[in-house]
């Protein structure tokens, strides 16, 4: 067999595809290989046909090259849009949806020369009812949702990179919990041919097992710079520890990791400070409760008129709780979140960016739910940068993430400084 | 009769009616009977229940105030939610659509005391065919479009405020048209309840009869600011004049009006410069109309599979545009999107606004089409707010606006400093 093509990362295998080192055949192979050898234990995909992704490799291999992700595979949760696989959206309602058009997202990595591996496994919609993957870590755990098959199979070596969404936690939370690199981009990132669940939080974003293939999947999906990621700021990185109004909810894993990241980042240099929110940010998390309640409420409006009795009774629960708000409520909720994004920047100030936490901790045990979104509910509604730094082990010997969330745009910055400190976070 | 109280400003009906000077029914009924008097001419109106809109004011009336919106009269463009009227979205496949909630920007009209007097037409799905509304200063004349009956109905004083849409040129330019004040705020508004054309463009906008009272409505809807509007800037304003990249579509009556307003803003003291964008911005407007194809082409898709014989040629067309559009050229367009909304800021630098036309120029004869968003596409595009100045006039003798375009989030300096151009555009 030679060399476990599978562990190599996007940037590397593209590197060696450019170079005539390696073949795209060469590379999806090893990566089904791999699939076939752990699925039965993670449970990752929703779908994947090894012929057409190996009939893809050699179309590209025959090929010249079309762009920076040529012959890399890449996995796509199951509530984005694919032209030749299914979208079943977690849910039995969807069984037989086959959209005729891929995704922006997707297009852009098949126009780049990736090729689609097949689609992970999502929560119900991306809410809250799990399928069926564990945490590769520890299959007793669960890999965190909703985007938790993209974790897992990025974590587990299947695949070096895929797209997840987050309109709470999910993408975040599942990298946190599986160990690898996550980032949900800047609120705005098109979402032609993506679920929609709430309009005015739901973001695509990535994970790959390094920040230098978020930057390559990132730049191929917004058009942006392909140009290798510069390694942090190129001066004493200005951060400031946000324990957020959320605090209360940190585990010791996630207290240890948030101590560790910010003792780590003042020894190599960083200007590390304080941030505490004002006191009505505190009310943001119940704000993107309510705002997620109305909007499934509105978004799975006719799954929920003509196909009840197929949704769990958790998401028909909470729909019927978005249904049942009062209207100002709502709109308290709503013009709380046009405040504080409104502000954010100046808070923010001359940092790089505020280091919070990725998770409550590590992952918990049990595949019943998938963990929650406390510390990433109010950067998503914020419309803000995110990434997810690994790493760390708690006590459980599971992985921990540090997250940090940067000012709106600035994005390719963002994913500087976490690959510099993902190289640096172990001592 | 008395005091023609249909011609008053929401602003300052507003506060006769806290002051107990007004009551809302005799707000409303006044508006009714203008609309009686005017409607069989104008064509507005897509619902109007004039019981329901009286039996509303008189529960305002019996009432202590809700908000700075008690007993105003609001219009709502055919695509945004309302619970208790039809949304027939302008075409035949809608003819018994009743939704079951309010769109969120609804809700905080009713929430802050303001009556929904009825839903103005719109053109089907807010794209390119006509209904029967005619511009109130020339029924020969087209109103514009898509949002065409707020438009013609605030023009011809039938109600003091309403929402559009914009996703090309929606708002602004049928606000230049009819000659009223119309803003389109900063991307990013709530959506929730509104239909979805481009979900990367569409934005909820407003149009009155002054500027204070679209701050007032905007601060309604986004729970901001409910403090009065300033008028200009506190200091010398700093405007730069950009003629953009599709001049050559300017008609005489724009190219004067930008002279005009250009030499009004430096009689009164601004500093006034020029701005041309760079060379790659001249892709923009292409840009938009691909992704516009594409978008439409998704999001109409259930109607199109479902309904398309009662699709108009004109959209059917369209969409098949954007069906057959090829990957790569949506990929560019959304590409350069991107890089184009990340450099516009530093573009703009330290000015309050650039001064650039609303529209091609006075409102074309003929019923069958709305005329261009040539002048409005790119800012869409680019998310920044817009707002048009009413006051000049064409040498048909109909209304020529002027637009105003700031930075992001500026939306309440920009609407401030609209407010002071508009009290002094005609010397």
């Amino acid at each position: 067999m030679g060399e476990d093509f599978f562990r190599l990362s996007a940037t590397e295998a593209a590197r060696r595809i450019a170079q005539g080192g390696l073949t795209a055949e060469a590379l999806v192979r090893s990566c089904l290989e791999r699939v076939a050898e752990r699925e039965e234990r993670i449970g990752a995909w929703a779908h994947i046909d090894p012929d057409a992704a190996l009939a893809a490799a050699r179309a590209r291999d025959a090929e010249a090259p079309r762009g920076p992700l040529h012959g890399i595979p890449v996995a796509v949760k199951d509530i984005i849009d694919t032209a030749d696989m299914p979208t079943r959206m977690g849910s039995p309602i969807y069984a037989d949806n086959r959209p005729d058009a891929d995704a922006a997202c997707v297009a852009a990595i098949r126009a780049a020369g990736g090729i689609i591996l097949g689609k992970t496994v999502t929560t119900e919609f991306a809410t809250f009812t799990p399928g069926r993957t564990v945490n590769p870590h520890d299959a007793r755990c669960t890999p965190g949702g909703s985007s938790s098959g993209t974790a897992a199979a990025v974590a587990d070596f299947m695949v070096p990179a895929g797209f997840g969404t987050q309109t709470s936690g999910s993408v975040i939370r599942p990298a946190s919990f599986c160990g690898v690199c996550g980032f949900k981009p800047s609120f705005g990132v098109s979402r032609e041919g993506v679920l929609v669940i709430v309009p005015s939080f739901d973001c695509v974003g990535y994970m790959a097992r390094s920040f230098d293939d978020l930057a390559l999947v990132h730049g191929v999906v917004t058009g942006g710079a392909a140009a290798p990621l510069a390694d942090g700021p190129g001066r004493a990185a200005r951060i400031a520890v946000c324990r957020s109004p959320v605090w209360q909810h940190a585990e010791p894993a996630t207290i240890d990791a948030l101590d560790h990241a910010a003792s780590r980042l003042a020894a190599l240099g960083a200007k590390v400070t304080e941030l505490a929110l004002p006191p009505h940010f505190d009310g943001l998390e119940a704000a993107h409760a309510t705002i997620m309640d109305v909007g499934l409420a509105r978004s799975l409006r006719r799954e929920y008129d003509q196909h009840r009795d197929r949704i769990s009774e958790r998401l028909r629960a909470r729909m019927e709780r978005g249904m049942a708000t009062p209207t100002q409520k709502f709109l308290d909720a709503l013009a709380l979140a046009a405040r504080c994004r409104a502000e954010i920047a100046e808070l923010i100030g001359g940092r790089d960016a505020l280091l919070t936490p990725s998770a409550r901790g590590e992952a918990p045990v049990g595949l019943g739910m998938t963990g929650h979104p406390t510390f990433n509910m109010i950067w998503t509604l914020l419309h803000l940068p995110c990434a997810t730094v690994p790493g760390l082990t708690g006590p459980a010997g599971l992985p921990v993430g540090v997250q940090l969330v940067a000012r709106h745009g600035a994005d390719r910055p963002l994913l500087a400084l976490a690959k510099w400190l993902h190289a640096r976070l172990i001592a």
